[in-house]
């Protein structure tokens, strides 16, 4: 085995992943992130963003290839379903930010992945943002719960010890579970 | 013009819209809705979901057509910037769900629009997803920034309050900036 093969786990570049870390380490403001995304109306609940680029590391960035994302309301909330609504979104972002977490972690710790899925459930009660509840149904989930499944080379204590770490470090867990301040501009004409 | 052409504004069936509100007011519990999506681990960061069936108005449903969703990292976060990150997905729900709710209030108030553009901002500083924080930085946005360009047949003040009433009525907002409830299971083996 070459030194190359084995910095890799998980289809994870272990090497490059502590070299990241060394690097932030030693200049914090390389790690100020910004993401963006811009969304145009199509008609009725259809609506399209693009996902292009960001500025991280002290520079503008771009994505090797713009992302494309859709949302409509499904016919029986009065949309054309052409798309996912607007918070299944939400459910892939924690599914995917726990999932990527996990591996880079399970590498870091020299565990071998085999196979994960999860799925993602959210319950939402419509009174609320038809506004036709007395104000005691929120807006949004009344909880989301993700179950992942996990098979790797570690016994079932070091497998779970993963995700909790994974979920200690989420950017969408912390974005979800905790307040996040969203300002709202409006420019017309 | 006829009935049907005067209850649709803004690509919005209006009627129906007004008939789901009554419909939800004489049997509130077909407003309970469960939405789903299932993802997949591909390789280091990279993973897919996949969004197709969801619970409401007492059945089970199912959209239009399943959609697939990609997430990873880029390049500079040791991905191999296949997709969007999870945290961009979040940008996207919210565009789309201010969207949307913006464009019903409009066509429920009888304001025509001809125009709405968005573009979202999200700072994050990612000591707290690498660990180097003291426990200062959180993981996920410390800001959202969303701005919307809108252009119809109504004055500024009018405009500004469809955005106004889509705000205090998004589902993703109230996600967003109040705590939702997350529970994470595990299933090894």
């Amino acid at each position: 085995m070459t030194t190359t093969q084995s910095a890799h786990r998980n289809g994870v570049d272990t090497a490059a992943l502590f070299a990241t870390l060394d690097a932030v380490r030693n200049q914090p403001e390389i790690a100020r992130f910004q993401f963006r995304a811009s969304n145009t109306w199509v008609s009725g609940t259809h609506n399209r963003s693009t996902v292009a680029g960001f500025h991280g590391a002290l520079q503008e960035m771009e994505h090797k290839h713009a992302t494309v994302l859709e949302a409509d309301h499904p016919a029986v909330l009065v949309g054309q379903d052409n798309a996912p609504t607007p918070v299944e979104y939400l459910l892939h972002g924690i599914a995917a930010c726990l999932t990527a977490g996990l591996v880079n972690i399970a590498a870091a710790r020299k565990v071998t992945l085999t196979n994960v899925t999860s799925t993602v459930e959210g319950d939402i009660n419509l009174l609320g943002i038809l506004g036709l509840s007395d104000g005691s149904v929120r807006n949004g989930y009344q909880e989301i719960r993700v179950t992942l499944h996990i098979e790797g080379d570690a016994d079932d204590a070091t497998l779970r010890g993963l995700v909790e770490q994974s979920r200690e470090r989420s950017a969408v867990y912390d974005a979800l579970t905790n307040p996040t301040p969203v300002v709202v501009d409006v420019v017309t004409g």
